[in-house]
């Protein structure tokens, strides 16, 4: 998407030319014109819906995130909301009731058909963040005995009902996933064979799975749907890829705006007001700045021992950051090991074990180097007390960097959270710590 | 996939237990066998994809990452090679060349198909980094007057050569790109309507668009297929949502691992050595390490300052903690504006210009509580400092933050490289200089 368009569509909605506008929006792909909405302000997203062509209208408003969605169905028509909303999937739907006000969501649901009701109440009985909540309770399936015109017969009269036909699961007559085949692979077999001698192993998910692993799954493997299943094995929904995509790209904005240090921006940064780049960032500076007058407290207590040593502040900055950097080095590996699932909570002491050998490591490396060059310019006194330091951090980093983000998981707090600039704060101060006892302790001040 | 699963299999191969090694991944569709050999360490992946059945093998060896197969193929048997070879996409064929050295390349490009080869030269004609080189250059198309069910046999018949059959690129007479039609609308559709009638507004690119702009858009939008198309817009190709994925996945891992001052890990992270972590983290350890001497240089300078005043030493680790804060946030922003498009090196001065003002007003805020408690505590000479400093600090590392990305890609380096870690460096040795000069002239000494 050029970003120019974002600055035209947003130029012709500043000076109301209205026209103009409706002519950027018009012949855009529905996919298209919900990004560029997204990134206006709420007001400006709101007279650029209004512009829409009446069909478009609908479909952008399904493309949109939940979060838009809500914020427009509160400028919209009763009429106009109950016809985006009947529009939408189940899935889909679950997702901006729950961003709603209860009674807003209560009555939209009041005027759902009772079968839409039943399909949302599927995917709302599930709980928040599984793979449950997320897949859609709408499917095409065949039956092992089935021939493949039968499964493409049926695919051509509920195609489009159901949001992903591209994969069709294959139950036994116990409904028990068996497998899956690919709508290729039924236009392309012997029309008369059944779908049960050509239908693959499935990659699918339990209904409890967490809802963001199991999308990092599906994208990773590049695979179009995933069955989802209940605890007997019986297919309940489908993970559909676009549904996974939105689930891990929302996931990592996340994690990687914290492990900066702000909140995601929901506006185009260019188009974005200084205010709201301020409030995403504002709030994280002040905690980690309060969180740094730690720092302050630990140095007081060895203001004696600087006052004896001034050549001791010299390397203040140096070793918070050599602690620093190698605490987010564990931290942001650990972290999207987390993500991935290759790493769980109860997996801690193989990565405190990791850690402390990996810092350990690298600790000596940099302090032989950091005890020669600081030898031969202050002396062998202060030389010892760096390189001694500097082991000291980078283990102590190492293993508070890899178990931070286990931790967060286990108290139920985003890992993110917890990660980089916290782990840094909390680095700086125990650094100053053992940098002063060892001083004390090799300088006999 | 459950971590247990890489752990059980990873162990099976260290005892030599190929019987128990087969029966984890013979069951296992391609790409989750895929997915547990990539986190295995070089030598067990081998022993690993050697235990694959037959068929099983080159599905997963397609599945595998670039670099992956180009270990791979040093250790395989020439025949083998060749079969793997053959069975990949045009576009998986150019990555995979890429890696290898420039010999086995050449070799492996002579034994190929007279008309695998000329697809395979179409991909390798688009400069790197270009959307040419990952798209498929295999493709069904339509015409805007073929009948649906003209189109649908096209798809049957040739629905096994090509990668994407979901979305069908439908062109004019001269081959322009006017429009796409879903497999899902075809099969739904009135066999005789002609695909120009109910074809939709193509999201589509241009060949030498960027690579990973383009893969984020495609991804963004969840479209299954992006067609790709000539400077006269002719279609040349497509590219589909996998390899989408995979490129948008390879570019996230490496700026979130940049971004937390180490190279991506190749392989699991329980599995992966004590060495192989250290090496991803030690270079940028001794990198960052180097760099942040010029804080002890910038510290000598101001050593008789510090002698003077030892308060103001307490104060160095919450100065450099909030600049370099400051600068992260700023160039994570911008860095992720820079990969989705949303902004270009050319909008430099719209960044600086929005960057100051938010870096201005995070720092008079911060700065005003600042100078109350240092004032309460040190007195008004000290608090004006710390006050000036903040502002000062804050605004600099937001400038400087928001700028570094977009020069780093007008230099053609990698934005993470330049972003997060060195920016603190940078900011803690500026920050610094500014904390002392602005001390020496408020306190005069």
């Amino acid at each position: 998407m050029p970003a120019t368009t974002v600055l035209d569509l947003n130029d012709t909605l500043r000076e109301r030319d209205l026209p103009a506008a409706s002519a950027i929006l018009h012949p855009l792909a529905p996919q298209e014109a919900a990004a560029l909405l997204e990134q206006l302000s709420p007001r400006r997203r709101t007279i650029g819906f209004r512009l829409l062509l009446k069909d478009q209208a609908l479909e952008v408003f399904d493309s949109l995130d939940a979060d838009n969605q809500a914020e427009l169905i509160s400028e919209l028509g009763s009429a106009e909301v109950a016809a985006a909303f009947d529009n939408l999937e189940p899935e889909d739907r679950a997702e901006l009731l729950d961003e709603l006000p209860a009674n807003v969501a209560k009555q939209l649901v009041r005027a759902l058909s009772p079968e839409e009701r039943d399909l949302t109440s599927v995917v709302l009985g599930f709980p928040r963040g599984s793979v449950g909540r997320r897949m859609s309770p709408e499917f095409i399936h065949g039956f092992t005995d089935d021939s493949a015109t039968t499964v493409l017969d049926r695919v051509k009269a509920r195609g489009h009902q159901v949001q992903s036909i591209y994969i069709v699961p294959v139950l036994d007559r116990g409904r028990h996933l068996v497998g899956v085949v690919s709508l290729r692979e039924l236009l392309l077999a012997d029309p008369e064979e059944p779908v049960g001698g050509f239908a693959k192993t499935p990659i699918y998910a339990h209904a409890l799975d967490d809802a963001e692993t199991t999308a990092e799954r599906c994208v990773d493997r590049g695979i179009s749907a995933m069955p989802v299943v209940d605890a007997e094995d019986r297919l309940v929904g489908i993970l559909t890829l676009d549904d996974a995509i939105e689930i891990v790209d929302a996931a990592r904005d996340v994690d990687e705006a914290r492990a900066g240090a702000r909140e995601p921006l929901r506006e185009s940064y260019l188009l974005a007001s200084v205010f709201a780049i301020t409030k995403s960032r504002v709030v994280w500076l002040f905690v980690l700045a309060i969180s740094a007058i730690l720092t302050v407290n630990v140095l007081e207590i060895f203001e004696g021992t600087l006052e004896q040593k001034v050549a001791l502040a010299l390397f203040i900055p140096l070793l918070t950051g050599i602690g620093g950097n190698t605490g987010s080095q564990a931290a942001t590996t650990v972290t999207r090991a987390l993500a991935t699932g290759e790493v769980h909570p109860r997996d801690a002491a193989r990565v405190a074990g990791k850690e402390i050998r990996v810092g350990l490591t690298m600790g000596t490396a940099l302090g032989v180097v950091g005890f020669a060059v600081a030898s031969l310019i202050y002396g062998l006194g202060i030389g010892s007390v760096i390189g001694l330091t500097i082991i000291s951090v980078c283990t102590m980093a190492a293993t508070v960097g890899g178990l931070m983000p286990l931790l967060a998981k286990l108290i139920r707090v985003d890992p993110a959270v917890f990660s980089t600039p916290f782990i840094s704060t909390f680095c700086d101060a125990t650094g100053l710590i053992i940098y002063f006892m060892i001083a004390k302790a090799v300088l006999g001040i």
